[in-house]
C-alpha cells in the first residue's frame, strides 16, 4: 500500500472540482491507495509540503465538490526550475506517494511531464497520470477538455441574454469579449445562443489576423439592417503582424491578462463609425459560473477523474486521460490514455472548417460538434 | 368598455416581463379592459401606432413571460418633444385607450407624468399608473424596485464566484466593475456575497467621493494580508471635483454608457502598486441574467403589474405603485400608490447608515436590508 496525490495546475474552471471528486471516489474504491493527499496551492504547495488528506474530509462536503467553482484546493502557475523537479520527486519519494494526478491545461500537461521524468531519473516508481482541465479547449490530441464545456454554456447562454436585452432597448452596438488565450473555442461557442432565439451578429476569433477596417465594414453593414448589433470576440485578437490589437496588461511567462478588446472596439466603433457602442468583459465570472454548469461537462469531468485513478491502478504512466467520441447517433465519450510527451505545451486551435469563409463567424460543422458540449438546451424565452 | 395600453421605457430588466405578465393577467380579469395594447418599442411605438393586442399572444408564450429577460415588446430613451406629448394623448383618445400603465424608472416616470398631464390639458379622461422598475433601485419613495434584487443578486452571486476563483489561483487584485449611473445599490449587494462564504474585501460606491490614494492604499493593506483581493466598485466613480474617474465614453441625455472603471483601477494598481491585478465588467450580462433572478423580485414584479391594474379600475390616476415593507418577523411588502410628481426623475441615492465610516465598505444594517430581496439564500459551496 502507497499514498496518492493530487496536485491543480493553472486557471481553475467551473468543473475542476468535479474531476477532484472522481480521483476520490475512485480512490475511495482502491485498496492500493492508502492516503490520497492533495497539494494545497498546486505545484508549490508540493515543494512547501503542503498536504491535506482527502479522506479526512466530511463526506457532505465531497458531495458538493461537483458543483463548486474554483479549485477547492487551490492551484498556481508559477514558473518551475529544474532543480524544483528534483525536489517533488524526491518528496515523492518521502512521502510513499506512488499514485501522481495532475489536474491541468497544457501548461500544466509539461509540468505533470517533468516531474514524471524527474521521478524516472530518480529511480522513483510512479503511476503518475494527467487529468485535462480547460476552460480555452486548447489540449491536443482529446477531443475536448473538462471546462469548456461549462464556459461554452456560459458565453452561449449568456450571449442569447445580452443579445435580447440590445435588441429591446437597443443599444446599437454591444461588443463581449470572450477569454480563451490564443484559442477561439469559447468565442466560437457564442454562436449557440442562436440555438435559442437571438445570437450574436458576427463573431472572430483569434485564429484569423483580425482587421479593423473589414471590422468596421462588417458592423455597419449590419447596423443598416438591424438595430441593436452584438458582436463577439476573443480577448486575444491580432493584427497580421501578429500583434494583439490591444497591449497585454500583465504578462508573466505562459500568463497573460489580455488588454480590454471589447471597450478598444467598442470606442472604434463610436470615434469612426459614430455609432454609440458598449463593450462588456465577463472574464472571470465566464469560468467560475456554476449557472451555467454543463451537466455534460461535469459527468466528463467525474469521469476523467475516475479513469485517472484506474489507469494509475492498472499500471500506466506518463499518459494524459483523453476524451474521444464514440460513433453513433447520439453523443456520447470514452476515455482514452495519450502519452504525455503529445500534450505538453502544444496549443490545440480551431481548424480552419470551423471558421467562416469571411471570417466574421463560425461554421455549422463547430455548432454540430459544440452543442452537445452544452449540456442540453438553452433555456426558452418567450416569443411575443 | 375602454381599451387599456402597457408601454415600456428605459433599460431592460431581468423582470419587466414579470410585470407585463401581472399586468395581462390581471386585465383579463377585468371586464373594463377590452383590448389590451402593448406599444412596441417604448413611447416612440405610441408616436409610430406600433401596438400588439397582448391577448393575441398564445398562452404557452405568456407564462413564460415572468422567466424571459430584457422587454419582449422593446422598450426606448429617447428624448420627447413637448408636441410629442400632444400626440400621444391624441392618439389615446382616438384608439378608445382609457387605462394606460407605464413600466420604468424615474426617467419614465417623467414620461408617465408628463403624458398624464398632456391628456388632462386635452380633457381626455385616462387612468394612467406607473409601474416602478430599474436595476438600479434609485427610485424614489419606495422601499425598492423590482428589478433590483435580480440584479443584487446576480453581483452577489457573481462576485461570490469569482472570490473563489481569485483565492484559488491566485490573482493577486480583481476589480469587478457594477452597474448602477449615480446610485450605489447594485456595487453595494456585493457584500451579500460573503453570505456564501467568500465576498469582496473593498465597495466603493458613487455616493461618496472617490480618492485614488485611498483605494491604493486601501489595497496595498488588503494585499500585505491576503492573496487575491476582490473590490466592487460602481462604475460612476468620480473624485471631489465631481467628476467620473473615468470619462463617459457616451452620453446623451439621461443615457450614459460610462468608461472602464474597473479596467482604469486595474491598470493603476499595476503601474502604482506593482501587483499584478485584472477588471472585469459584467454589465449588461447582470441585468439580463435569468440564472441569477431572484424569486421574491420576479413575484413583487408580478405584484405591481397586477396592483397597477386594480388602481386604474379603482379610478386612481397619475400615481405610480410603490412597494412597503410591512412591519414583522418575516420580510413581506405590500404596495402603496405614489402621487407621480414625487418620483419623476428624482434618484433615490444610498443613505449614508448604509456606507461604512471609512467609506471602503457597506454596514450591515445595509446587508439587513437588502438580503431579503435577493430571494433565498445564494447557492453553498464545499468548504474544504
Amino acid at each position: 500500500m502507497s499514498n496518492g496525490l493530487i496536485i491543480h495546475g493553472g486557471a481553475p474552471t467551473a468543473v475542476i472540482n468535479a474531476s477532484l471528486y472522481g480521483v476520490v471516489k475512485q480512490a475511495e474504491k482502491c485498496p492500493q491507495i492508502k492516503k490520497l493527499y492533495a497539494a494545497i496551492g498546486g505545484s508549490r504547495g508540493v515543494l512547501n509540503r503542503r498536504f491535506l488528506d482527502l479522506k479526512s474530509v466530511p463526506q457532505a462536503e465531497l458531495e458538493l465538490l461537483p458543483f463548486t467553482p474554483a479549485s477547492v484546493i487551490g492551484t498556481s502557475r508559477d514558473r518551475l526550475e529544474p532543480e524544483d523537479y528534483a525536489e517533488m520527486a524526491e518528496i515523492i519519494r518521502q512521502e510513499d506517494i506512488r499514485y501522481v494526478f495532475f489536474n491541468g491545461g497544457n501548461g500544466s500537461m509539461d509540468t505533470c511531464g517533468k516531474i514524471y521524468k524527474a521521478c524516472l531519473d530518480a529511480g522513483t516508481e510512479v503511476q503518475i497520470i494527467g487529468i485535462p482541465k480547460t476552460m480555452d479547449n486548447d489540449i491536443a490530441v482529446t477531443d475536448h477538455a473538462p471546462g469548456f464545456g461549462s464556459a461554452a454554456r456560459y458565453i452561449a447562454g449568456t450571449v442569447s441574454e445580452v443579445c435580447r436585452d440590445v435588441m429591446s432597448l437597443p443599444i446599437h452596438v454591444c461588443i463581449i469579449e470572450a477569454m480563451g488565450r490564443n484559442a477561439g473555442w469559447l468565442t466560437a461557442s457564442s454562436a449557440l445562443a442562436r440555438d435559442a432565439g437571438a445570437g450574436p451578429d458576427l463573431i472572430y476569433v483569434p485564429e484569423l489576423a483580425f482587421d479593423e477596417d473589414r471590422f468596421l465594414a462588417d458592423v455597419e453593414r449590419v447596423h443598416r439592417t438591424k438595430t441593436g448589433v452584438v458582436v463577439v470576440v476573443g480577448e486575444s485578437l491580432h493584427g497580421r503582424d501578429g500583434k494583439t490589437i490591444v497591449e497585454p496588461v500583465f504578462q508573466t511567462g505562459r500568463s497573460v491578462y489580455y488588454g480590454d478588446v471589447s471597450s478598444h472596439l467598442a470606442n472604434l466603433v463610436i470615434r469612426r463609425l459614430g455609432i454609440k457602442a458598449r463593450g462588456e468583459k465577463p472574464g472571470l465570472c465566464g469560468r467560475a459560473s456554476i449557472e451555467f454548469q454543463s451537466e455534460t461537462d461535469r459527468n466528463e469531468a467525474v469521469l476523467v477523474g475516475q479513469a485517472a485513478v484506474k489507469a494509475a491502478i492498472d499500471g500506466h504512466t506518463g499518459v494524459m486521460v483523453g476524451l474521444e467520441r464514440v460513433e453513433g447517433p447520439r453523443y456520447s465519450v470514452q476515455t482514452t490514455l495519450i502519452p504525455i510527451e503529445q500534450v505538453m505545451l502544444r496549443e490545440q486551435v480551431m481548424p480552419s472548417e470551423f471558421i467562416s469563409g469571411a471570417g466574421n463567424d463560425v461554421t455549422e460543422e463547430f455548432c454540430s460538434w459544440c452543442r452537445p458540449l452544452l449540456g442540453g438546451p438553452l433555456r426558452r424565452f418567450a416569443a411575443i
